[in-house]
């Protein structure tokens, strides 16, 4: 298993670890496989989307934030029910096919780790299938 | 990796794969494994749910539009950010187990490809791991 | 492929299920490798959130009642449009990555069978991909 360091900036945010990633294969000469990039925080998720736009991923924590907003009638008495729910919506990981060495992402497609509850310091894992 | 063209019909829409993806594990006669189908464009997503019922997907695609409106308070200037949103809630994989060369599905499920800004033709990509 | 029964006990709930994860993966010895946790049914999912404080899954699940309520404008004939529809946002698997025998989760991670449409008697699918 593979591990990567993310350093959030705000309490929500997508950050595109794409090239992070990307180097991570090469370095670790990973050629054709699976590879999940798995995310161990529960205020925190993966997701795939629009890179080339920094609009698509405002419009994304805007239309979760109108759907699950901060501030609610919630339970949880730590402040951040909403990015646990906000978590489970985006899900924990996502796969990505590797072929020749290099992750096969379609062409508008980047990956991102979303922070729903920072700024803080975060980890993403990742577990590389050969096949 | 495999590749399945998929020529969607209206702006939203969920088609069903399933047959094609069955008969491509059997084609390429893979046995025992994870098979990853994986959509590799930013405006449409991976999901599993009934088929049986065209209603069910008629019942998810309205309760998307009602949660993230077409039309809304958007950044994004190209008038898709409703599908950027559904396509990170959605998700842009699913994984199926297969055992002795069949889908492993359950009674009611079938794999369905998520469109959020068709009509147009698309790709969903397979990765095969065998296991 | 491996399966596990899970009792549900009201119509919407979390049940963790990461001990019986763990255990099957001691039982079976998988050392290193992805393990996929999968529900073969349509009105039940699978995530991964916070075990610690009940309150957690209570906010998931209100949040998702609030977004997607039981009694809408459906079209599905049979009262659980909304099980259907909270099955595609949450998702069929989730992928756990299994290093020196043991599940590797956050600190504050647990697996948990979504049943959106319960009571019932359900299955969970468990694939084991060493690697």
């Amino acid at each position: 298993m593979e591990s990567i360091s993310v350093n959030t900036a705000k309490r929500q945010e997508l950050v595109d670890i794409t090239s992070r990633v990307q180097h991570l294969v090469s370095q670790k000469e990973f050629k054709s496989g699976l590879l999940t990039i798995y995310c161990p925080h529960t205020t925190a998720a993966m997701t795939i989307n629009e890179g080339a736009d920094p609009s698509v991923a405002r419009d994304i924590l805007a239309s979760l934030e109108k759907l699950v907003p901060w501030k609610g009638d919630y339970r949880h008495a730590e402040g951040n029910s909403d990015s646990h729910i906000k978590t489970s919506l985006t899900g924990p990981s996502v796969q990505v096919i590797v072929e020749e060495g290099r992750l096969m992402l379609g062409t508008w497609q980047k990956i991102f780790f979303a922070e729903f509850d920072g700024p803080r310091p975060r980890k993403v894992w990742l577990k590389w299938i050969a096949g």
